[in-house]
């Protein structure tokens, strides 16, 4: 009896250092990674037609990467959610390099992606490697999963969503509470880590809030969330589907990203000078500052986001999926006559939801972006957008629990 | 493939009208239910020392009364929660009736007991009873969810808490996703339904918020999710103990409630007149009014009410939880020079997450019943009580995902 308590406190307290070194490991890379981007967004942004006309090297330079090093890498994210659902013995080393040179090069030439898969990524490879190596935990789904909320936590700095969106993800409907102590762990301390080696976390804290005991309010956020989740389920579609016909119709990857970037290159540089390239941090600027949104802002960055993406740049997709929900929120808000900073603040949640399939982590991403006043109405509006979703997901290899 | 659509709409409307329904009728049986009980408490509370004499003579009447009608309704929970994991085919009709009743009587003659877990057992029995006989859904499980959620949210009109609730009680760790529309139409239906039909909803609505990126505020709200998670851990612990103690000791189920009342009687009364019989809204109140709370007052409750559910009395065990982490909360909270009334919405949530071992639904309860201004710190406690909870619950029936 006290044997088998002693030897679970020492398990315990071995899991818990591990997620504090993968913490503190998975945070620097992500300070690295994410103050590169922004850097090199920022050098784009500046520079754009000059750097815009070098997409297609890009591409090339890209496929050519994951083809010498490691082709498997390209799955990306399925690998992860196959290692977690035990499919999979191991993620290559290679993959972490990889996806971070790899979206580094897709945002300098203005392709339009995210960062935060990229960092799951990041978080899940190392993790896997300490583990590997040390053995301090015993347990390999545990210290994935830790990896990948230490990943988000850092990133974002938003450790709660981190923490519950690694154990929500990997199948839609199974919580992997067992491994809630140590995500919670790690994506605290590599929040802290990435806040430390400066980069920034982004927050608006939201002052107005919606009164949902009036009925005026409550009908529009249900129809919020119907819009909301349908975005993201038509975003989590068309990019299986693009992703499908692209590797059907141009068989050879080298001359899908480099053919069909010359019209994407085109495309991005017609539409106001790389309005819809990169992150898409300039809409959702836009969004909670007041500035110009335009109704097909959203549209435009799916289809774009989408393009890139399908052709086999790299990068995550739910920064885009915020500056979609956020500009399609402002839009929605003029239309119902409510704050457009509000309705912002809950698209970028809901979409972001929708299309990832997850339901805590959009609500805790939320308050920790936004803060709480509009708390309620966030979890209602998410939850809408989840039951319209249809259990679609950009995560194809999600596994459904019922 | 339109064909296809039709059904699944036409499946989709008529899941949803049942879910209306279940939620009309569900809220209507709330609101006499609570109503009633709400009458009953304050009689017994005027009229406490010629009514607490008889606590024995309930007790007996109860114990016939199952006896004589349905002796396996005794199992209350564990019925529903066998449903749920289709263990069993149904629910006997007579355990509404019964469980209301029993639960009117042990609260008249001022046992310690709840409320919530009954009007979970109604809903179930309202909503199996409908797809018994009207197949308006076709899926029993879902329904039994949905009345579930039903009779939560037509109690304490917290209906975002009441269908996850539902969701996620049966199997820790797997959230009943395909039920949540259904469940939301429920809860939010009965929540007004009872509303309309006059029984109040509690809702104290906190001004003051913890700062969180205070060091000196981090570390005791996780010390305090450690606090609120070992105290539901015990009462789930030592009730599950007292109830196999006690029916093993005394096998007669007519002398274990007549000879153990008669002490229990006696300490209730001793005890300041009744402060720990009924539901102990007394204390909740105490506690946000600022009225006087012993340090004893939560282990007081908590033995008071294991011992009367675990002889044979009827009632939940949801509220005395909700009293025990009051009372509790406003002492950690005077310890640490936390605003007590803070510490003791969150204790009111997290005790009642750690012992029936849940995570989102305490969070939600908090959030409608406290208002959103600590919303985040709501989550960290919840969660770190979710934690050291050590997967206990007042359901035993309950099963583990992993």
């Amino acid at each position: 009896m006290l044997l088998r308590a002693y030897q679970t406190g020492k398990n315990i307290i071995r899991s818990i250092a591990a997620s504090l070194l993968i913490g503190v490991i998975v945070g620097a890379i992500d300070a690295v990674f994410g103050r590169g981007l922004l850097a090199i967004s920022d050098f784009r942004t500046e520079h754009f037609t000059y750097l815009i006309p070098f997409l297609p090297i890009a591409g090339l330079l890209i496929v050519w990467m994951y083809h010498h090093f490691s082709e498997i890498s390209t799955k990306g994210m399925t690998l992860v959610l196959e290692m977690g659902q035990g499919k999979r013995k191991e993620i290559p080393m290679l993959l972490a390099p990889l996806v971070l040179v790899g979206t580094w090069i897709t945002h300098l030439f203005g392709g339009s992606a995210g960062r935060e898969g990229v960092a799951v990524q990041i978080g899940a490879v190392v993790s896997s490697q300490i583990e590997q190596r040390f053995h301090l935990c015993g347990d390999k789904k545990k210290m994935l999963i830790t990896g990948m909320a230490a990943g988000f936590g850092g990133l974002f700095q938003t450790p709660l969503a981190a923490a519950f969106f690694a154990i929500e993800v990997i199948t839609a409907g199974k919580m992997e509470y067992g491994a809630l102590l140590n995500s919670m762990v790690a994506a605290y301390t590599a929040s802290y880590t990435s806040h430390f080696l400066g980069l920034a976390k982004f927050a608006v804290p939201i002052q107005s809030a919606l009164n949902m005991s009036q009925p005026c309010v409550l009908g529009p956020v249900i129809i919020f969330g119907v819009i909301f989740g349908l975005t993201g389920r038509f975003f989590a579609v068309l990019l299986k589907y693009a992703k499908e016909k692209m590797s059907r119709f141009f068989r050879n990857p080298y001359v899908r990203i480099g053919l069909v970037s010359i019209p994407l290159a085109i495309i991005l540089t017609l539409l106001y000078q790389g309005r819809y390239s990169g992150l898409g941090t300039n809409l959702i600027a836009a969004a909670f500052e007041g500035q110009t949104i335009f109704a097909y802002d959203c549209l435009l960055k799916i289809l774009l986001t989408i393009l890139t993406l399908s052709i086999g740049f790299q990068g995550g997709e739910v920064t885009p999926l915020f500056s979609i929900g956020a500009s399609l929120g402002v839009i929605v808000g003029k239309v119902f006559g409510l704050p457009p900073e509000v309705c912002a603040a809950l698209g970028y949640a809901a979409v972001f939801g929708s299309a990832t399939n997850t339901l805590i982590a959009p609500v805790l991403i939320g308050l920790e972006v936004f803060g709480t006043d509009n708390a309620v109405v966030l979890v209602l509006v998410c939850t809408v957008a989840y039951l319209v979703n249809g259990n679609r997901s950009i995560y194809t290899a999600q596994q459904l629990e019922w």
